[in-house]
């Protein structure tokens, strides 16, 4: 079968000719009917040698979905021919967090070797994938799959942190979303979709505030370093009662820090390497700071039941497998409209 | 093996010879080291048979622990030789509730066939025993089996129940516990473990008030029709924030809706029959009822946690596996101190 | 000046003269610009001799707003002028429950004869009203009073119990909303601002379920007995996962009890009069019963910043003070449409 | 009348002769029974002028206890004679934050020149003080007012933050309690009686570990640069699930974020000046980073039930109110034995 690719440190992804994989006991094999890009395959085909530490060679993919196709021996519940989304954070299954559910906080993953598919574990950007346990696979039902595989991760990854601060999202409150990328355009949904807050979207050009705009931002500003200065102009001087974050640099840290009310909450998202000077003189009183990764198994069940209400939806750019690379490359150089999609 | 069967309606227990179970693609065969009685198999064998719906014959024990003697294809993450408690409520694993661990409210089991052992599997009152899923398998460590089995349920039930309505259990709170049994003496304990709430304990005799005083009540009653009234004058007139009733009967539903506060709390762990007349006019404001049932698997894993702390732990008799007709019989005249436990 | 009140039990309420009331120290008086009917009203006004406890002459009227007219001593941070919604479940202020601004819940209010306006206290069914403390008064702000008042309890009322059931409202779950009047219309409305449950709302009348699809239900039942099989059957067995009774009659809490799911919350608004069974063989698991009274300071903020979004609202119907005794009259007889507002 | 002023800046307090003041409407006077000294107040004296915004003459003393004196027009429910504890920090009452009782985040108080007693308004380092509203005053009951008075901030501060990282608390936690001065010997005790989790606790000298354990530390640690390695060792190289660093020093932040756990939560209580690096590659994933602020109405009405439940209790060193200038003295060098306490 044909596969998607890193398989030397700087030489970027590659298509080449695999093996079919066999499911063994208790494991599933799909068929894939989608696999999605995203910028966080970039950085680790960014990585140097001696950071790298997904194992090599990697199919990529970490938003994948697909059609049973075979199940492992003890495999039951789940129906040959069904349409299910791949759940990503891979966890050990038998812990606390992972009792919850919450696979993406299991502190055993790293150790025991278990990564996610396309992180480590072969994953979704081929003709199969072998899912590890039939609890990683969430039913589609009627849900297009390539309309549908990128909130795998672009859909759960912001619904995990706006359910997060979903208390203060409280009528009268007003939040701050920073970045309307393929990640921020799907927060800005979720956030509408859950409460009445009033949304704030800042960005660098105004065709993503206008992307915002017709996601549901109520208001939007191109990002500056007077951002907050405005923001707080906005909210009576009261800064807003949530940021959300999507960038993540140096600079919208600064902002979201500057922005952010007392007793209010800063989810940082994006994975911009910036860091948040926080401290009882440094931020808000009671204001809450977190850097959150992924979600958990039941949101991304209540992520596909958004999309089924017809609450969120992501716009994304499709190309087949052969042309995975001119997709990485278009990603790479941010011309992708939204989110990119391998349909093998 | 020797194993406790309930083979016919009407009949009672029998200890029987069977084969050892052999595990199947990704379950686990336990060498049994405890298994507990508890006062509903005696429900279950109590009911005609018109309502029986278990299966026959039937493996009793819904309350477990043992050591891995043997994995199923595909299992990993478990030892062979680790000592381990089963947790009893199992679901389909892949719903909603499920995803939380929440298997206990899985909405799928019944249809689908999926009964815990004990409640349709073979149960735990056996040499040996088959756990459906290595997520069903909770660590003991260093627990003793025989001071341990009993949290399975008589220490899991109470916990989901005292944790529910913990945010009532405020410094300052009052809580009526009705019934001082198997699981209301440790439904006391993780109440003094969790707050300081001023815990009133209630039953009919005198042994019980003194076990209840033993393990922590503050103030114990006689229970009778003037319960509610005697609590009420304790409270200042408010009632109690939390009511947990153990019995479940009418009478003692009748004191918890005239004991508890506006805006308290009622749960109604035991299986006594009674039921309670709630409504605008006929429990204060704001006041919930809830009848829980059993609780989630991260709740288990914190009920060892708090055996492990010191914070509780059961009265256990303890009866070898030929005894178990004999240990039932006990159970049935009421005169068990704490929980009867089965040592194969 | 005017007023709307109740002089002698079973005589209906009339309109007579009254002096303008003077504000004590901390007290505010307020000039009238609409006052809300209320089917509790009458609740009141049909109650023999024996149980009515109100005191009499009763000035009626538990929904009002009005502009400040007079500040009495020591009054600070009211403006005199501004217009206020009144926040009517007064409580000692001192409590726990008051601190938190549930003075719905006060435990001491009746020892301490303290009532709302219109339910002993002199309502604003009246030219002048003397609100007791400046906690009670929230900001209009530009919100147009006649539209606004009813919200102080029909808006109030309904948003405090789906704020206390909205952890069960995730995506994917299905809520019951039973009575399509003037506290459930604005009740849908408030499920739908909030969360992207599926609605389902059930009335006796056509035009009641109108009107119910008109403020969002999804889906609509002409109530009887067989709305809970309905119910199950348009949620795959399950049930719904809360129901909220704006009637609280017998008969609709009894498919109150048969349509909620394991580990679904009812709550019980209307007071019908009725009970609801609950108890281990009676209820779902897991699932609370809870018959809430009003609402929070907090969360009458909340409503009126839902009204600002233009998330919510409500069909009034106005008359002025000397036409009270005829609005009432109508009320009665439930030919109101939406809800009667007095406007002086 | 007696007061312990600060007149001057970089003079340090001193004691003078005041007219005692009488209360307007609304408020109340308190001939006070104990006042507490703070760090905070050191903090305060120790600012440049031109940082320096508390007004002067400044009598100090936020934590203060004291007996009804006398009643301002229009107090109702207050009883003359009666021993109360002052609430702090004092907000508009009016905003969200108010209606919640969480006026330590009132975000109009400052606009409004509100400011506690003792920082900003006159304080209860006097014979008699000034609360500006009723709500303001919770009832002591029979509370020592010398062992108690000192809860009002150092039991509320650390209160507030356990309550807010009470969820991570969980039985099985551990928690890293970083500082065992006059806060931090209080945190102890409150994570004791509200969870099972095992506490860690860290300080420079043996004295002060000395006096963790007494108060309920499981364990103890020098504090140095290695305090995040060994509570990684302690933990099986998880980290904690929560740490209270009642220091807040850049080295103590840095031994925050590296010892905890991935999905814990750190408070930063103490006022030391530092800053903590927080981002998606700087803390772990999941992790909450907060800086609470004193705490609210309800909480310190819980922290008084504490007490009287034997739960917690305060050292204190007391001294009479001419001697106030040498406990100041006392505090600054370092030589008290807990927390001074000035008994006018």
């Amino acid at each position: 079968m044909k596969a998607v690719q890193y398989r030397e440190v700087g030489k970027g992804p590659q298509v080449v000719e695999v093996d079919v994989p066999e499911p063994g006991p208790g494991q599933i094999r799909l068929k894939v009917t989608a696999a999605g890009l995203c910028h966080s395959d970039w950085f680790v085909m960014d990585l140097p040698a001696e950071q790298y530490s997904y194992g090599l060679p990697l199919t990529l993919g970490h938003e994948g979905v697909g059609v049973v196709d075979k199940l492992g021996a003890g495999v039951e519940g789940i129906e040959v021919g069904g349409s299910y989304a791949v759940y990503g954070p891979w966890g050990c299954g038998l812990c606390h967090a992972c009792a919850t559910g919450r696979e993406n906080y299991c502190p055993n993953a790293a150790e025991l070797g278990i990564a996610p598919p396309g992180l480590g574990a072969p994953g979704a950007m081929a003709e199969y994938m072998i899912v590890d346990d039939k609890r990683h696979l969430i039913p589609l039902g009627d849900l297009d799959p390539v309309q549908t595989v990128s909130l795998t991760d672009a859909g759960l990854t912001p619904y995990h942190a706006v359910k997060n601060a979903l208390p203060k999202l409280r009528p009268g409150s007003t939040v701050l979303v920073i970045g309307v990328g393929g990640l921020g355009h799907v927060g800005i949904q979720i956030i509408r979709a859950l409460s009445q807050a009033r949304v704030i979207a800042a960005d660098l050009g105004e065709d993503k505030l206008a992307l915002a705009r017709e996601v549901g931002a109520h208001e939007t500003l191109i990002s500056g370093a007077d951002t907050a200065d405005r923001v707080r102009e906005m909210t009576g001087g009261r800064g807003v009662d949530a940021v959300f974050d999507f960038v993540g640099a140096g600079p919208t840290l600064e902002t979201a820090r500057a922005a952010v009310a007392v007793d209010g909450h800063i989810e940082i998202v994006g994975i911009g390497g910036g860091t948040l000077t926080a401290g009882f003189f440094a931020t808000p009183f009671g204001a809450t700071v977190r850097a959150p990764y992924w979600g958990s198994r039941s949101e991304l069940m209540e992520v596909l039941d958004l999309a089924r209400a017809g609450a969120i939806s992501v716009h994304v750019e499709t190309f087949g497998i052969d042309d995975a690379v001119t997709a990485y490359g278009k990603l790479h150089d941010g011309t992708v409209r939204g989110r990119a999609v391998i349909v093998p």
